[in-house]
């Protein structure tokens, strides 16, 4: 646990894992010589992140990892000291709550609420925080509710955190991944008021989610996650997992300077369309409500509404009948969740996502009630 | 736990990972669809897994990795259940002490005895394990200490295995990598005795560790794994986990199946005669000593006898003088858990090895005790 002054905070060293770190090959070797490490990869994410900041983020902060799943893995088991509890959101990207109940680390849920465009319930956050709890996860832009977070609600939030003693982790892997009338803003900018762990990949936007390339950064000005230790745990449990594969790495300088603006552009702009596509064509499903048009991301949550249904009781069913009768693939609310709601993802070819909607309408008519 | 007719094995099913796995997209995906994973990389790593062996792996058996660091995660963290213990080569190769130390494993160390050409100490090994126990780790070929295990010592480790309930992980990551009078045999020729957690990487043979590709079989032809529940825990934990990069992936049969015959036995030429001048350059070193002159892997170990040292009271000390004066880095002992060896790395350029050598030489001739 971190002291700092007037400050507290909850999060700290993982005592586990500094009993194991001294087991390690590497912590003998940096034992021997100073700066082993090499590598440009962290240079040029650090640059490229700092490119829509306010400010530079140091290098040194920058922690590559396999995608961005991997960064996960490592973060919530550093996380994870006997005791401990997480803010996770519901609805939520689960593998967070997976990673979590394996290295039983408590998970506690704060609503998203989808009547005010999915943003965070603060007042409920607050309740529900006590002084074992370490973080809150953010995912902005938002997976599944396809929402983007406002700098406003941002501040917000860092403020309740900080409030709370606890560090905010920002999963920002569909970061730029915006289409609607609200820009991205990261979390980074609130680092002034909270430690903030910044993740992300180049998974989402250069659609390369097999290539396994993705960051840990640990906006941290005021040293609070460094001198609680947090950080040095989190460089040992680096040090004992694997490595982004190298020649990724080495292309790293390349893919995140020099892909042009038109790439971007012309991806942003098919996602455009799927979305609004997705909304309106979901308005003229009877049985399914999507509460919010989707502005980033590649989701939307959309709500099943059973008493216009007939013989489905919940949304798994709902889900296991469509993948038998339509052929479409559809994940129930429930496994992010939320249950009896769905999520759609629309990131794909228009005349797919055309056709695997009116399944979904065909599916729907078919199952629901008859009028009277 | 297992219980199977009369014989009673002590792993089993990881209760936190069953309770987290249905927090799991792909535990959803599964229960739509059958059969959404694709690849064809674990039959390419089946086929060339079999070439040796006396019977066909079969594919569904083959776990695809991020190299075997990766498998090394997934599993130790898997066998991790309470109270759970686990038997330990000394000297290792130290991550798995420190993941075992991380998910809180109990290690027990059993001695790999040089006197035996670093074989098995396996009375003590039936000393140390108990009902809880449920693994056993044999490296072969061995890091750190270059030998490899002849095909009856295997059996007898195996049988004890059996004899005691455990399964053996066999860390095969150096398979092939011989240049001596022994030929390599898998563990997997075991399989019939006790069940068998295969691991293994193109890391070493292919030298390319940057590339991360590996992988965990699971030799269980009497689903002793399978009925206990741990083959679906280990698929769990993999599910919450990173792939490997897709286009490896997709390179793999070629890799496995048409590298040349040449690109091998060079390489390993150059081994032999590495391991070859490293031997005898270090019988010329007063005060060191090489038990067993290396057949396997890319390593030996070597003893420090201070009794003809001067002013160095341990192997730390040893290497940290020898970093800062001859700017050469050898791993002290105690970090593959032998206090006062070093562990020698032969797979450099032979002059390079030469050179370093000498350094290492001129270093100790320095350091000795002066003769009166
Ligand atoms: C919110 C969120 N975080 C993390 C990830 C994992 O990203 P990566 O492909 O970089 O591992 C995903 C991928 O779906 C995601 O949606
Ligand atoms: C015994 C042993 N197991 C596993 C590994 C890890 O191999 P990979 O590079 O495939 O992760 C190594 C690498 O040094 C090793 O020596």
């Amino acid at each position: 646990m971190a002291e700092t002054g007037a400050k507290r905070w909850n999060f700290g060293a993982n005592e586990a894992v500094e009993l194991s770190c001294s087991q390690n090959v590497r912590y003998f070797l940096n034992l021997l010589a100073d700066n082993l490490d090499g590598g440009g990869g962290g240079l040029a994410v650090a640059e490229y992140l700092s490119l829509d900041l306010s400010y530079e983020i140091c290098p040194n902060d920058v922690h590559l990892t396999a995608g961005c799943h991997h960064a996960i893995d490592v973060l919530i088991s550093t996380l994870a000291v006997p005791g401990a509890n997480i803010l996770l959101p519901r609805p939520t990207y689960p593998m967070y709550d997976s990673r979590a109940s394996f290295s039983k680390l408590e998970i506690r849920r704060y609503d998203l609420l989808p009547e005010n465009g999915w943003e965070v319930d603060l007042d409920a956050l607050e309740a529900l925080a006590d002084d074992k709890t370490v973080a809150l996860l953010l995912i902005n832009p938002c997976n599944p509710c396809g929402n983007v977070f406002s700098r406003q609600h941002l501040q917000k939030i860092a403020e309740t955190a900080s409030k709370l003693g606890v560090l905010v982790i920002a999963d920002e892997v569909y970061r730029n991944i915006t289409f609607g009338e609200k820009p991205f803003v990261s979390m980074a900018e609130f680092a002034e008021i909270v430690p903030v762990m910044m993740l992300g990949s180049i998974s989402k936007r250069w659609a390369v989610p097999g290539w396994r390339f993705g960051w840990m950064v640990t906006l941290d000005p005021h040293c609070f996650m460094k001198d609680s230790g947090l950080v040095h745990s989190l460089a040992n449990v680096l040090n004992m997992s694997t490595d982004p594969t190298t020649f990724i790495q080495g292309a790293i300088p390349d893919i995140l300077g020099k892909t042009k603006e038109d790439f971007f552009s012309s991806k942003l702009e098919v996602l455009r369309e799927c979305a609004e596509t997705c909304y309106e064509e979901i308005k003229k499903i009877p049985c399914i409500t999507c509460p919010y048009k989707p502005e980033g991301s590649m989701f939307t949550m959309v709500k099943l509404d059973f008493l216009l249904l007939e013989d489905i009781k919940d949304d798994l069913e709902f889900c296991c009948k469509l993948a038998r009768e339509e052929s479409l693939i559809i994940l129930p609310g429930r496994a992010v969740g939320l249950k009896n709601w769905l999520r759609i993802t629309f990131a794909v070819e228009l005349e797919l996502l055309r056709d695997g909607l009116s399944r979904l309408n065909n599916f729907a008519q078919r199952h629901s009630k008859k009028q009277p």
